[in-house]
This record gives structure tokens, C-alpha cells and sequence, in this order.
């Protein structure tokens, strides 16, 4: 492919205008992922609680928008000010609840169609990742930690308002914490903001802003529709394991397990409880 | 009555200042609330955890400003910057509270008492309303849902911040949210908002203003005493069954039911649930 | 001691410089606090979950901060944005988890070095609270319950934002809030706030500023000491309890108590209870 051409083509990626395609199928994951949390009750719930409903899908859907305001002071509310995502957020959270004989979800459920959708919401979460890195770095020019939250916060908003959303439902899920348990979104939103930082604040990275832009849309595609049709879900986890071994005590706790070893039976508990947490290590 | 001298009533009541006498109303409300909500155990609790008492009790009182400002993006604080109230606030605690025999209770429990202080209670709610439609308009312009919303939490701020103000007392009560069973006061306060936001940003409205106050200041005095006096509890109800069955799928589930039922026995699992949802369907 | 003297260390002592030295001490003792309430469990979990870890740490460290931006509007990530101070507080909790055969832990945990990092951080914590309240001071001049919020929150952040914290770690608590039993250090630093806030915007302390600040440093380290050598815990218990007594229904109960007690077995049970409610009064 030539070179121009492709470079060409990323900066049209870049702007992308989101409203309306990409906003619907935004709007329409993210409320068929609140039916599907709510299981099997999700229409007697949807038909008792209509304003919980609405509220939960909401949250869910402008969530990266009110944390970032919240995190960065500015007012919340400020997420929902432009009516026009609100009317479309409202019509897609209608159609997928209330449509008759059920044919909206039906229709964003049929894979082909989830597929697409899942892969234009991918291109949106780099565009809400990139905005909300630049967003942080006007507040804050040199507060490289906020940027990188902010960015993943915006790419990743509704995992981390996850248990909010809940709340908002009537059910407290305290051990469901993102940060327990991040999940590929996160730690791929987390990558894509430190590279944004990167690209941004630094020399390190000579490719064109548009390039980047570009690769980061292609990777998180790419991993999604993997994801989606062949199962693979988090390519990070050697990378961690790697990590965590070197850096976060693996590779000491195995030392200190040896040694201890050595000294014999009197000490094998305590050993077998280091052992143990080696032993669960795979997960961050 | 003359339409004239009406009108310069109306004009009067949208004039009518609050501080100290409807301030009053409204903390002694506040405080009455919290102490019913500690139950039996309310007394030996005020004396043991004074601290989180009173903050639990000024957390109902300024419920309303404390969370419009936050999702304004404004000091939070900023709703307790008035020494005068918060005075008049601890004052009122200390007498429902620790008066001896109880004598501050007991009379704020007298029946002709209460019925009047929970009338001021309702033209100081519709005060706040009408406060919190008009400062949200100035932070965003076009934000109607906003107006709506801080409206409503200006008008019925206990009960969104219940379960923060119970978590204060040690209580965690995560399925008592608001949303999930919204109260009569948030409903008529969701209205009330309407209706304010409807006069001030359409031509819908071609009543004088103080027209539109002192009816639903009536309004609200009129629900609040039927409800204190004869036990009628929520006007609403009715309204949210039609609503619900034409647009929330009551009529399709009904139909789906119908047709489900036709197609024998297998299906009648399903259709059982369907049916169940729409039993419930009486509550919002 | 010559008094000249004295007021010239007072005068140095308010102006110590706290970074490095003095932030090396909150980091290490709130690593500390993080880790010895993870319990047995701690390594394991430092192991599976790194970021809920770091994340913890993090609040525990800059509680103050962020809770004080929160309430007074500003951007709660500016309690980050200073990249040194994060870069310590990330090293710290580096060396308390991760260090190789836990040295850095057992080092901290020595005693002499303990208590020297626990009169540390005494010293850090009234610079906190004289911060606060002067920042409180700006932002509402006349917000005499801001100022001392502020510098309590500012004193002891991460006893009020533990349960926040503890939540990061996927432990929900509800019944740990600060507020139902406050700690020493809450209500020292209630105490301390309330002698700036007279000092500040009163005539009642005649004395000089540098005077005040320097009396309430050796007041803190002195009952850190005490707390940590000679396990006295809490020298407000007495004032407490006399306060409780006269103002907040101890005295009355008791009469109404004996009043009840005049008359007969009958309604011997309910005075039962206050006695009860009066025998658990020793705790605030």
C-alpha cells in the first residue's frame, strides 16, 4: 500500500465525525450489556423500574464523561448537556427494552450486527481516549498520572461506574471493583493513554500524531474481533506475568521460598502460603 | 375572588421570605425524619454517637444543596456557608433530640403542629424547586434534563442522599435508592420541575408566572395534607399505569402473552414470567 | 529557656520544609496502615492485585487532598498533579510491599524508627490541618464549619476516606465510618482546627501564630508518644463525657430515669433502656 495513501487514510480516521453512527453503537452495547447484567429478570425489571433503568443505562452510557468531569472539577452534570446524544441514548435504551415482540434487542444481539457495532464502539473508545488525555493535559499540563486516568477513564468510564450503575439498581457489589480485577478494555485503555501521553508530551515517539491514532483504532479492533469470534481475551497477561515476576516480588518470593525450604519442616507453612500467592500470580 | 387581589397573593407567596420561620419547618421535618429512621433504638443512639447523629441530621437538611452543587460542579460546602442556618439547623437538632423529657419531640409529634409545619415544608419545597430550575438554567442553558434533575434534587434531596446520610449512622441500605421506588415527593417534585421548566424556556405556558408558583404551591400543601390526614398517597399512580401500558411495553407483552398462550403448553414457562412482570407493573 | 529563643525555634519550626523528609514518613506510615489492614493476607494480595494495591496506598496517602478538593469544588486530581510527591509515595509503597525478603517492611515496623516516623508524621499532620484551614478560609471566608472540616479532613483524610479505600480493595465496611467512632486523631484534629480557626479569625489567642502552631505540634507528638510507648489512647475521653452529661441528655435521662424509677415496676423495662443508653455513654 502506498505510504501517502495510508497516511492519508489515518488522518481521515482521525476525524471521524461520531455523531450519529458511532454514538448509536456506543449507546447500544453499552445497554444491552446493563440487560444482560441484569440476567434473567431484565424485562419484569425493565417493566417494574423504568426509571432505574433509564438512570442505570445512562450512567452507563455518559459514564467516562461524569467521571472525568468529576475527577477534574468541572460540573458533572455537564456530561448530559448536549440534548441531542441524550435523545438518541434515550430512543436506543427504548428500542432495546421496549420495542415490541422484543425485536431490537433480537437485532443487536444477531452477531454479525454485534460485530459491527463492537468494532465502530472500539474506534470510538481511541477517539474518547485521545480526547480525554488532551482534556486532562489542559487542566493539568505536567500531571502525567491524571492524563493517563483520565484517558483510561474515558475509554473504560463504565467499568469503573460499574458498581454505581448497579447501586442505581438496588444491588451492592462491593467485590466487583474494576480495579480488583481490570479487565482487557482497562488495561488496553491504559496502554492507548500512556502512548497518547507519549506521543504528546515526550520525543519518544517520531510517527505522525494521525499514525498512532490510526494503529492504536487497529489494534483495539483487531483484539475486539478476536475477542468476539476466536475467544482470545487478554494478550496482556504474559506481559504482567513478566512483569510481576521481575518487578513485584515473584522472582524474591521464589528466593525466599528456596531458602526457607532449606530450613526445613519447622517452616513449611509459611512457605506454602508464599507459594500460594506465586501460585495465583497469572492474575493482576 | 377578585382575579386581581388573587393574583397579588400569588405575587406574594413567590415573595414569601424563608428564613427563620419555613427553615425551621423544614429542620425540625429533617430531624423528626432521622430520628424515625433510627427507630426504637433512636434515643441510646444520640447518646452514644452524638457526632454521627448530627451529621447524619444536617445531611438531611441540606440534602438539596449539598448535591445540586455537586453535580454543578460548585464547593459542595458551599451549601453550609451560612452560619445563620446552620445554627438554626443545630438548634432545631438539639431540641428534637436531647430536650429534657423529650419535650421537643413530643411537641413537634403533636398532630395540628405537624400538619402545619409539613404545609410550610411543602411552599419551602416548591421554593427550592423553582431555586434549583433557575440555577441550573444559568450553568447550562440548554440543559433541560439538568434543570429537570436539580430541580427535583433541590425538592426531594433526602431522599437521594438517604442511603449516604444512613451510612453516616454505620447502615448500609443499598436496595432503599431512590430511583428504585421513587416517593410521592420526588414524583410531584419531578413535575413540579416540568412544569417550571416549561414556563421559562417554551411559550407553552401563558400564565403569569406567580400564577404557576402559587398553583402548585397549592398543589403540593393539598397532596400533603390529604396524605397526613385521610391517607391518600400517591395521585400518580394512575397516570403511571396508562403510561406504562402504552409505552413501556405492557400492551405488547400483553399481546405477546396472548399469542405465546396460543402456541400451547411448551411456551408456558415463559409466558408465566411475562405475565408476573406485568402483575407488578403497578409500581413505578 | 530564654523566651526569645523559644519563639525563634516556634517561628522555624513553621516553616519547615516537609519534602522530602516529612512526606517519607506519612507515605511510609499509611503503606504501613494499608498493609496491616489486609491483615495475614497482605502479600498474596500485594501479589494477585497490584494496581487495587498501588490505588489504596494512593488514597491513603493523599486522602486529605483529594476529600478536601472534593468538598470545596476544585479538581480532585489536583491532590496528584505534583509528580515528585507521587513518584515518593509510589516508591515508598514499593519498598513496603515489594522489597526483597521484606526488608523494607520490617525495617518501618522497628520501633525507635516507628516512633520516629510517627512523630514525623505529627509534625505533617498540623501543617495539614493549618493548611486547610487557611485554604478553607480563602475559598469561604465567613465558613467557620468549612474551615474546621477542612482542616479535620486535611489532619486525619484517611480515616474518613477508609472505607473508600477499603472498597478499592473490594472490602465493603459500612459500619468502619470514621464518624460513629472517631479516632484520636480525628478529634485532636478537630481540636486543632478549632484553636487556627480562633486564632485566625478571632482575638480570643492573643498569643503569636507561631506560638499556637508549635504548642499544638508538641500536643500531637507528645500523645503520639504516649499512644505508642505508653499505650494512653485517648486523654478526650473525660471532657467528653462530662460534655455528654450536661449538655447532651445525661443529666436528664437520669432524672427522667429515677422519675420513672418513682413509679413502680410498671414501667420498669423502658427505664432499663436509658440506663443502658446511659452506660454506653463513655464512648462518643
Amino acid at each position: 500500500m502506498d505510504p501517502e495513501a495510508f497516511l492519508e487514510m489515518a488522518n481521515q480516521v482521525t476525524k471521524l465525525k461520531m455523531y450519529p453512527y458511532f454514538d448509536i453503537a456506543h449507546c447500544t452495547l453499552c445497554c444491552l450489556y446493563v440487560r444482560d447484567d441484569l440476567g434473567t429478570g431484565s424485562l419484569p425489571f425493565s417493566r417494574k423500574h423504568p426509571l432505574a433503568n433509564w438512570l442505570s443505562c445512562m450512567l452507563t452510557i455518559f459514564a467516562g464523561g461524569l467521571l472525568a468531569n468529576f475527577l477534574l472539577g468541572e460540573p458533572i452534570l455537564g456530561a448530559l448537556k448536549n440534548n441531542q446524544q441524550l435523545l438518541l441514548a434515550t430512543a436506543v435504551w427504548y428500542v432495546i427494552f421496549y420495542s415490541p415482540f422484543d425485536v431490537g434487542y433480537k437485532v443487536a444481539k444477531f452477531l454479525p450486527i454485534k460485530v459491527l457495532l463492537s468494532a465502530m464502539k472500539e474506534v470510538y473508545r481511541v477517539k474518547k481516549i485521545s480526547d480525554g488525555v488532551t482534556h486532562a493535559a489542559k487542566v493539568f499540563p505536567n500531571g502525567y498520572l491524571s492524563m493517563i486516568l483520565i484517558g483510561t477513564i474515558k475509554g473504560n468510564g463504565s467499568g469503573f461506574l460499574k458498581i454505581i450503575e448497579r447501586l442505581m439498581r438496588g444491588v451492592w457489589t462491593p467485590a466487583a471493583v474494576e480495579v480488583m480485577q481490570p479487565t482487557f478494555p482497562t488495561k488496553a485503555s491504559i496502554a492507548a493513554a500512556l502512548i497518547f501521553v507519549m506521543d504528546k508530551k515526550t520525543d519518544l515517539i517520531s510517527a505522525p500524531h494521525a499514525l498512532v491514532y490510526f494503529g492504536i483504532c487497529i489494534f483495539f479492533v483487531y483484539f475486539k474481533l478476536s475477542s468476539l469470534l476466536l475467544g482470545i481475551h487478554d494478550p496482556f497477561v504474559p506481559f504482567e506475568n513478566l512483569f510481576c515476576a521481575i518487578f513485584l516480588g515473584g522472582i524474591w518470593d521464589s528466593l525466599a521460598h528456596t531458602l526457607a525450604g532449606k530450613k526445613g519442616a519447622a517452616a513449611e507453612k509459611g512457605g506454602e502460603a508464599v507459594k500460594n500467592g506465586n501460585g495465583k500470580n497469572k492474575k493482576d
